[in-house]
């Protein structure tokens, strides 16, 4: 049974359309991958086995009468720990648990469609930091590079995925959250607009940068979900005559060689294949100046949003954790507006981008994944942290190559989800052939 | 000549188009208006009689060869002093003052229109307070009932416009200050939906919560700048079948029994009219603590915004103001972002309400102008502010009665700027009847 989860979620979908197998053997063989991996992986904390199989008897009843609700019907899926799903334990990564009465929105969404929640998925404590080596419950591996972080904060919604525990997972991105670990497991992952995917049930962090988003194999995988969580379908692109645009200040931020390379490489290949790249100075300025700014909104709303349980069970959170919440919530409300100014202004001039080129195109990461008790790069989230600044949809796709993973990142305009995933298509495809 | 700064804004606009007055005219007669009153007003601080002139001379000749550049051609107006002007002195209501080389934004649309900046207009210090009792340049009064206040902080503005001393101007609108003073001087205000009037060259108080926005001396009047200044045409609006929602929230306000004499009396004709007025809850809990959530606000942007201002002139800024930026810069950001957060969620309550009526309805201000020595009330904002939480389109209409101004304000969906001033002509119309 486990060549079942080595499937792509695309031919998981063709798989149950056929016939070829039922949605009871897809999550079988995921529980089963589950129990032989994630005793080293760490990267799933809760599994519904009963409520997993039941729903997939039922999908598998539907598609037998010819009443599927999506494509996404008996598809099993992971969610972080701060996606509420329904009778199941939500922590955030904190050091307690609770059982939320009802599924978050985006849980709902997919369930509605017949997607059957099966885990929850590790993550850095509080969603705030991109290593997922949680102090309450452990370490997640990489499976692409082992005995490195995968990167977080959604670390175990990218290894889960990387390893075959669930095709598909949704994770949540404030500063590239779910396209830090993509690009370090080798995955793809996708945030959204802001708020095109509804928040509710997800413990917030931060509400300027907060976004739920889906994580995946391959772009081609993730446009699959995008359908039943957003409603969105990808538009097609064609590549010759795009325009994308490198940003001038990637040139400043320390681009490890081995991740320039692959990058480099990428670039060659869409230029063979007919994409203008052309550099452009988005005016920033100093990313790691603006990458503070933002840390310091994180810290003063993250300060608020954790409010209660900071007060109630102030032992669930870890000394490092207390002192970021401590910090925000006691600096001057200037110099938290100052920020707010900063951070804002920036996500207006990536904004004003999109009227020269199609897309920004550039890393992901700067570095590929570290060595577990490596000293985390503080530019790590300076590249993804772009997107969220202007609430912009940004995609990060895996290149193919020799090395760690690498993962290329696409940042398109406002609310032009459809467009931009139309493009990391089109980009994934040259790239794959 | 004094007769003409009598004239409605339409009657101005149709005696240019029929050659009756000239530029020059109107120019003349508002120039003696402010030289004859402003002594006793203080409505107006800065004068620029040669450059209105001159600019009048250039209108009239563009009549003569057909060419007008908008309906506004050839009128003057007026501009609150934290709204630059090409080579006049700015003040934002500080005891100081800075010659812009360009002017604002609007500012601009208004000159490219062919409407001519004859004044700069007296105002709160700072825009921060409602009475316009400064205390760099003095009181301001109240045209409709002298010794009384104009409110604030465009008191200039509407002082000005109730006295003939510009048939239409402009101020700005943080928590009510385009509409209180509007109500109380017994003249027309409207606030804008957020951003659709751009704040280039107007000195930011909050940048949260300022809107730029007209005054004049009725609705009617006002329609007429709205397509220079937003590009936005009235739509037309049929009274009979209209849902209007009046807020119950408004009950709990202590509206002063004279203004709810005249309100009640305005509903009751409204609905002979065919106006359902539906009591709808918003949900907003209690308006005093919102309104002090916004001012918190106010004050922590506040002292970002004048920063530079307060840190090289601190004497430009009176003990009162420097006492509220000092709090809001020194305030805690867990305070500020909850105050934010209780703002913002009220505007999107107050959005939700446009799901179940066409517009609120309610009282611009609580009270009547109160006596320039009385002290200020409380609850001045608490009515006004809503739409500025909502970023919604509001406009406060004076309503006929024979005691002291009344301003009924109606307040619409975000971004339906032009059915909203549709209904507010159509009220204005069946009120004047």
């Amino acid at each position: 049974m486990t060549g079942l989860v080595d499937l792509s979620l695309a031919e998981m979908v063709g798989g149950l359309d056929d016939g070829a197998i039922s949605s009871v053997d897809l999550v079988t063989a995921h529980l089963q991958a589950i129990a032989a991996v994630n005793p080293v992986l760490n990267a799933v904390w809760d599994v519904d086995a009963d409520g997993a199989l039941a729903a997939a008897l039922e999908s598998d009843a539907r598609r037998g009468e010819g009443a599927i609700l999506s494509e996404l019907d008996g598809i099993p899926v992971g969610l972080k720990d701060n996606i509420d799903v329904a009778g199941r334990p939500s922590t955030a990564g904190l050091g307690l648990a609770w059982t939320p009465g009802a599924d978050a929105a985006v849980t709902g969404r997919l369930r509605e469609a017949g997607a059957i929640p099966i885990a929850k998925l590790a993550m850095h404590e509080a969603a705030l930091g991109a290593t997922s080596d949680n102090p309450h419950r452990g370490r997640v591996d990489n499976p692409a590079v082992p005995g490195h972080t995968p990167g977080g904060s959604s670390g175990g919604s990218a290894a889960a995925v990387a390893a075959g525990l669930v095709p598909l997972a949704l994770g949540t991105d404030t500063l590239g959250s779910v396209r830090i670990p993509a690009a370090y497991c080798g995955v793809a992952g996708f945030k959204p607009s802001f708020d095109l995917l509804p928040m509710g049930g997800v413990t917030p962090l931060c509400w300027t940068l907060d976004h739920v988003g889906p994580l995946a194999r391959s772009v081609f995988d993730l446009a699959l979900s995008l359908p039943v969580l957003a409603n969105v379908e990808a538009e097609p692109v064609d590549l010759r005559g795009l325009v994308l645009g490198w940003p001038a200040e990637v040139d400043n931020c320390e681009i490890e060689p081995a991740v320039q390379g692959v990058i480099d490489a990428a670039l060659d290949r869409l230029r063979a294949g007919g994409v203008t790249i052309r550099q452009i100075k988005l005016g920033l300025g100093d990313l790691a100046l603006l990458r503070r700014a933002a840390l310091l909104l994180i810290e003063a709303e993250g300060a608020v949003a954790l409010e209660e349980i900071w007060r109630d069970h102030p032992e669930a959170l870890s000394d490092t954790l207390t002192d970021m919440l401590s910090y925000g919530r006691d600096a001057p409300a200037a110099k938290y507006v100052k920020a707010y100014r900063r951070v804002e202004t920036a996500g207006e001039l990536i904004n004003a981008a999109f009227d020269d080129v199609d897309a920004l195109i550039l890393p992901t990461v700067p570095q590929t994944a570290f060595a577990a008790d490596a000293p985390v790069p503080v530019n790590q989230a300076d590249l993804t942290s772009l997107a969220n600044y202007a609430g912009a949809p940004a995609v990060s796709l895996p290149v193919p190559g020799g090395g760690a993973p690498v993962g290329l990142q696409l940042v398109g305009g406002f609310y032009e989800d459809a467009r931009l995933i139309g493009t990391a298509l089109a980009v994934e495809d040259l790239l794959r052939r």
